[in-house]
């Protein structure tokens, strides 16, 4: 039910995925909405739920009020073993609350962190907390900086992954009083702690693993994001106001399209709330088939990556 | 001497000013590096000194260390009214630093702030603070709002600028702990508060001027550039890989050119200091003759505007 482009994307997503990838998918949600689109898919087993969180509620009062909200249904069958792994591109704090609430955390978990994978000169980066917690302890980022290592030796297949802080500068006393805390804690943590990174430094490829509070992250990648699409729709505008623009503008299409497709958050699809006992993914909310298919594929590499179990045991 | 390509480019912007802005320029550095570029300009004057600080150099350190760096020269012509203004392509830290030591704080300004324009779909947005102060408290934040509406005033022409905090999402909850105790300080300031933004809302011009903790808004606009820079670096790269793309790429050249412009933060050329007792202009490290000009051109604008009394008006 979540995400703008649900229930349709949703589960012609979930059909790519069982076509692609050996997975089975239950869709979970009302019954009058998801059901006439199962009709064309047989192959998808379906749950109902009678509640639905939006977007713009507040995600624990919503997950405390409709315990039979899709999400909560979603995470008891996680809870209960009757799946492997939940997927939703709802209200990403109602997935949240609804995995914590129903799964819990992992012992010695303080907070569970949201990742997002960011486009790099040579790759990908991995940058958490992009918004599941403000106002962190220098814990938390420790833990945070486990969590992430984790995941990129379990799903990036990254035997000692670089893990960086996201400061305004390089040099060790750089950052505010949380970055400058923090720095000697990774320096002992028996990590790969590469130091500081600024954001120009991120984008090259610095580090695998980058960690902030999940304020600072959420901004700057909302940042990259929204420069990205400012950026993309003024080309879109300025190209084509001469003759000779647009007929350059449509030979490099195919070439920016290229170009895109290497940038786009839909390759990755979603991904997994960090530190849940459970693997719960969270996708984009503008998520399409391809993107739901793809957050699919996150959710089955987790639970074929051991994601929980690495998690358990980076952290104590 | 300070910038990637000083003293040249300085010199040659400094001429562009004095050609093009009905302003006197001095020149004021290490006398075997500025003067044999002044026989070609007798339109500047020259002032020496004998230090000068390095990019990499602890900011305060350097200034008390430096009594007769260019910087504290320049920050002491200002306060001896030799000059109306000083601007400066260096390390930026430091350019506050003297403003600091030498021409003090306006009263009741708590920290000077450092802001910087931001391109967006309709014009610019001032972003403050990007640099000068991490870890701020509730009151300076007030104050950033204070002084960048009197900025907008003054420099930019706005009567009623609208105020806006940088944040995690638009909702009065949104935030960390220091937006969320600032929110209700700026709803009652008078100012013309329009609540929080998110990146998004910013770069489509919601605001005129937004406000950020210092760490906050650095890493925000270092994400921006480095974006930027990202995309147009790859469109570059990717566009040619065909003999297609290659035409295409040719003719675009123009209109990519002319939207760079429109993005260029050399159109700008520098922000003031703002909480400063007089006129200091901190230029981008990367200043070309142009970025310079309008540096000096935002210098004379902010005294021409009358930008220390409105601050200080503003914060009383």
């Amino acid at each position: 039910m979540g995400g703008d482009l649900a229930p349709v994307q949703i589960v012609e997503g979930a059909a790519l995925a069982v076509r692609d990838l050996d997975v089975e998918v239950v869709m979970v949600g009302l019954p009058d909405a998801v059901l006439p689109l199962l009709e064309r898919h047989t192959e998808l087993r379906f749950v109902p739920a009678t509640q639905v969180v939006g977007m713009e509620e507040h995600p624990a009062n919503a997950i405390r009020a409709k315990s039979d909200s899709s999400m909560s249904v979603c995470a008891r069958l996680v809870k209960d073993g009757e799946v492997d792994a939940w997927v939703s591109a709802g209200n990403s704090g109602a997935a949240l609350a609804a995995s914590l609430f129903i799964l819990g955390r992992i012992r010695g978990v303080d907070r569970p962190a949201l990742g997002s994978m960011v486009p790099t000169a040579n790759g990908f980066t991995y940058l958490l907390d992009v918004g599941a917690n403000v106002d962190c302890k220098a814990q938390f980022l420790v833990q945070f900086a486990q969590m992430g290592a984790a995941y990129a030796q379990g799903l990036l297949g990254l035997e000692n992954p670089r893990i960086a802080l996201l400061s305004n500068g390089e040099e060790p006393g750089k950052g505010d009083h949380l970055v400058r805390e923090v720095y000697p804690r990774l320096e002992r943590s028996g990590l790969n702690f590469v130091g500081n990174v600024e954001a120009k430094e991120m984008l090259a490829g610095a580090a695998d693993v980058v960690v902030a509070d999940g304020f600072l992250g959420n901004v700057a990648i909302k940042m990259a994001e929204a420069t990205a699409e400012y950026i993309f729709r003024t080309l879109r505008e300025e190209i084509p106001k001469s003759m000779v623009g647009k007929l350059g503008g449509l030979l490099i299409r195919p070439r920016v399209r290229a170009m895109r497709s290497r940038l786009d958050w839909r390759e990755y699809g979603g991904a997994p709330l960090l530190g849940v006992d459970g693997v719960a993914v969270v996708a984009h909310g503008r998520s399409d088939a391809l993107a739901i298919r793809n957050a699919i594929r996150v959710a089955k590499q987790s639970v074929d990556a051991g994601l929980v179990a690495r998690i358990r045991e980076a952290v104590t």
